[in-house]
């Protein structure tokens, strides 16, 4: 078979061609009037990602440097917040907020379970002074989702913000900014967004944009409120990385042109086939709650889940392990962004082709008919 | 005449189009194998551009998230530090290490002048527990070369460091950090490393790696410490730029095709004969000390320095006005990056062009005949 690379990791994703060669147009100078039309088009466009009206900042960084952005730019030192972490990614917020000075209440929650909405009503009862709640949309390292809309209903009411981190999840899961009442959402580009690397986003509300202004947290790149200010003369405070923002119009079209809630319902069903094939594969889904960005995958007995990784990769195909105490335990496989049908085909059978190899007993086929089946009988 | 766009600001410059194909490569995944040789062969890379044996981090962000990585790497809050500042560049490091609490001397000196090295050598007398001095190579808002090497010379046998702005500078003008001893120094993409915007470089010295070490500055995304850790496993603390590193491999493999030391030739010869074109055109020099990087001109009196960037802008050709006290009375040219003669005679007569549109009294051809007779001389 000629050889080719897939990408099925939870971010990066493939980067569809008209988004890469878009990416490839030449230079344009960001404080020129060339610009202009570009950047308020994708600053206008996020905003339908994100569902909301309020503004989204783009930063040249990574995903990391937009949650940095949402939490420097909300609290001061001292300042009590809670951050619930379930997972590897969930716990990078409550890294951050320490290395910043805040009074972090880093509550660990149990690993592939979404958080109680409970333990945020009696923490803000307890403690009405909580600056700020800190929670995931996907959990990317247990592909697990939250539950963002039950948390908002608790936080909205309240001077307490709520800020996600929807890196990976944007996108790929239902994600009702303002109707849920979410005050900071941060994002990266290289997820569903469809885009390389390099790109931070954060939307911000009305509410988050006053605790902003009270902010003394030390901050110079990542302020949003500098950000926020540029943003209304349509530019950015610092040099903004342009080729990017060339494949973000592009990908921003193609997201209008599918429509958002279709874009949700593509990544559930894609997952739901991909749940399926897993299970019709003997095999047994890690995440109670599972998120529609990725599916995590328990290792058969006796198969440690890092040779499954290795032998996909000696076919071109790209997923992820698992991290931290999940490291050797897990698989994880993404349908995330630009793909379809086809792609879930793809991975199935090639995670078969794998476990057959390495000696686990199914039924073989199994995963890709069960796969089939379902996006069959659900089109 | 059919219309094309020419950029000579500062920055960003024309990237090469082979550079811009390379960014536009499928996408690999930066925690998989595929990326180490990539990654190693542009860290390698980077260590010749700066002229160091010591490592060269790369940053997701901007040239200013560089700077303030390190600046919050190597101080920590209240250690005094001083600040050189001759223009709106050198201003902003002094802005940046006081949003972070230090106790930073902003030591405003003569714009489109070099710091003389006694300023900071009775500085350093009078306080040798300055922890470090911030200087620019470049400061491209008046186009003036600092004295970067008589600067090292004050503060290598001592505790402090010397921290370079090197964001347009670098790979234009001559920069040798491990002869000369200069600590740190911060850089961007899009300047003479012929890139798209999006990616920050530090170079750190050992006496820096010290410092580093005992910074307590609040940060996380911006840490040299936490960096410099993943640099030794051949990695990223956080998500990397990939399809700029593509395009940066490409660039590297340009620079070293053609030697850092003629590049700093052939900016110094494209840029004199600049300056001589410019005297030949009745216009003089905004400094007295004028970098490589870009060329700064006083506007001819009588004409705002705003309507000779905006007649040119008119032609599809970007030039850079002045900033701060200097708006209006200045207009900036490049030929920084990827330009040769040809790029110079094109401005030039841009500039030409646009001066006699606007009646300044000047022989017509004498600014191209002036760059075209030193060129020819000096081959």
């Amino acid at each position: 078979m000629i050889r080719r690379n897939y990408i099925f990791a939870p971010g990066p994703v493939s980067v569809p061609p008209q988004v890469l060669a878009a990416t490839a147009k030449p230079i344009i100078h960001h404080r020129s009037a060339d610009f202009d039309p570009l950047f308020q088009k994708v600053s206008e466009g996020l905003k339908y990602v994100f569902q909301t009206t309020n503004p989204v900042v783009i930063f040249a960084s990574s995903g990391t440097g937009a949650m940095e952005a949402a939490i420097v730019s909300s609290a001061s030192p001292g300042d009590r917040v809670l951050s619930l972490e379930a997972g590897k990614f969930g716990e990078r917020w409550g890294e951050i907020a320490q290395a910043f000075g805040l009074n972090v209440q880093r509550r660990a929650c149990e690993w592939g379970k979404a958080v109680d909405p409970n333990v945020v009503a009696e923490e803000l009862k307890q403690h009405p002074e909580t600056k700020a709640v800190y929670l995931e949309l996907c959990e990317t390292s247990t592909a697990t989702l939250e539950n963002v809309k039950a948390v908002a209903e608790v936080t909205r009411n309240t001077e307490t913000l709520l800020i996600v981190d929807a890196v990976s999840g944007l996108a790929a899961d239902e994600l009702r900014m303002d109707e849920w009442g979410v005050d900071l959402v941060g994002a990266g580009s290289q997820k569903a967004m469809m885009l390389p690397p390099g790109l931070g986003f954060v939307a911000v509300s009305a509410k988050a944009r006053e605790a902003i202004k009270k902010s003394t947290t030390p901050k110079f790149y990542f302020s949003l409120e500098k950000a926020l200010k540029e943003l209304e003369k349509n530019t950015t405070p610092f040099t903004p990385a342009v080729s990017l923002l060339f494949g973000l119009e592009v990908a921003l079209d193609m997201i209008r042109e599918e429509g958002i809630e279709n874009i949700w319902k593509r990544h559930a069903r894609l997952a739901e086939a991909s749940r399926r094939a897993v299970r019709a594969m003997n095999l047994e889904l890690y995440s109670k709650n599972p998120a529609n960005t990725c599916t995590a995958v328990l290792a058969p007995e006796g198969i440690e889940g890092g040779k499954i990784v290795k032998a996909l990769k000696a076919k071109g195909i790209t997923i992820a392990g698992g991290q931290g105490p999940l490291k050797g335990k897990i698989f994880r496989f993404a349908t995330l962004g630009w793909y379809n049908d086809y792609d879930v085909l793809t991975i199935i059978a090639a995670i078969e082709e794998v476990l057959a190899e390495l000696g686990h007993k199914f039924q073989p086929g199994a995963g890709v008919n069960a796969a089939m089946e379902y996006l069959r009988q659900n089109p």
